[in-house]
């Protein structure tokens, strides 16, 4: 694992750089310079080509870095190369859009299976995905299915993470506004849209 | 304005540390060191230190800071005394489960405006507002809606931001995956869950 102690910022920024390179590749650009990505991100040059450094990325003098060799990189290091599937609990209207969220397929992720306890959603189809009954999470186990989405009422996050935690899902992005508890090996990326708008009022200016 | 130039990387922190001690103080807390208030979120002190010091809120050596004061300085230097209505556009399942949220009351906010251009949800009362036609938003101007919310389809996130900004508002909270362009004095914070999402597989074990 050559790969080791990248800054939590660093990880944090990747995703980003991987959206805006694959906006150039398809734009037919081959190389790309520090400068013409922190341009269209509004980020330092020197910031990206830390960031880069950080996983023995290096640009060429004068030509800058080849855009789908680094595509290549950034998705290995984030492991976007292998860990792609992902299951969701609670298809509520929230757990709705975000399978329908067109954002995800940009990094490769599939949303494989879909679960919820409402027998009246239980059996349809949505985007592809026929909902399962909730006692059919530990099916998980049998698949390729790591990640687990949590879009379910506050009061039934604990007991929907513990479940997929017993099916081996070891990353989880929840929705809950609350904490949820989970081994140490198990990763959670919590949610939070109120923060969010909290911290919008401050650049508003008064009136 | 005597709070100037605090980094965004604080007014990122300041909602979460709000978060926080609105629970110390419902435990029944008066007083919080910033040895206590890091331990429940896994920050350093001095951090905490750092960026409450950025507004001048100074703990007493042995006794910390006191909880109330400090709730109402965060709330004031966010702004969250005085803007706190917001409006949304685009009653979806994205949008539904926005306005049934139930993070945003710790913050003080209400949505208090939705608006649709679906004649069959135009009228509905979700979360006790009225759904209203898109063709209205311009009477926000005469009530103090200074916050948008856009929860439309990627198509058409740029008219809806028009209109809004139009309305007079100040402030965008945009679920689109995708730039809106605004003028400079209007803030805009993107919400993309799947920049969240692709950071998740670096920090789970490769089987």
């Amino acid at each position: 694992m050559p790969y080791r102690k990248i800054p939590d910022e660093t990880i944090r920024r990747l995703p980003i750089y991987l959206r805006d390179l694959t906006g150039f590749l398809k734009q037919g650009y081959k190389n790309i310079s520090s400068k013409e990505l922190s341009g269209h991100l509004g980020v330092n040059p020197w910031q990206i080509r830390k960031d880069l450094s950080n996983f023995g990325a290096f640009g060429t003098c004068g030509v800058g870095y080849d855009v789908e060799k680094l595509i290549r990189q950034i998705k290995k290091i984030l492991k976007l190369d292998t860990i792609r599937k992902a299951a969701l609990v609670g298809v509520g209207n929230l757990g709705s859009a975000v399978l329908a969220y067109p954002g995800f397929a940009l990094y490769g992720f599939e949303i494989a299976a879909a679960f919820d306890n409402d027998s009246k959603k239980i059996g349809k189809v949505i985007n592809k995905i026929t909902v399962q009954d909730v006692s059919k999470i530990p099916s998980l186990k049998n698949k390729d299915i790591r990640i687990g989405i949590i879009t379910v009422p506050r009061q039934a996050s604990q007991i929907t993470a513990d479940a997929l935690v017993n099916a081996g899902v070891t990353g989880i992005l929840n929705f809950s506004p609350c904490r949820i508890k989970v081994p140490k090996k198990v990763k959670v990326i919590t949610i939070n849209i109120a923060l969010d708008l909290a911290r919008l009022p401050y650049y508003m200016p008064t009136r």
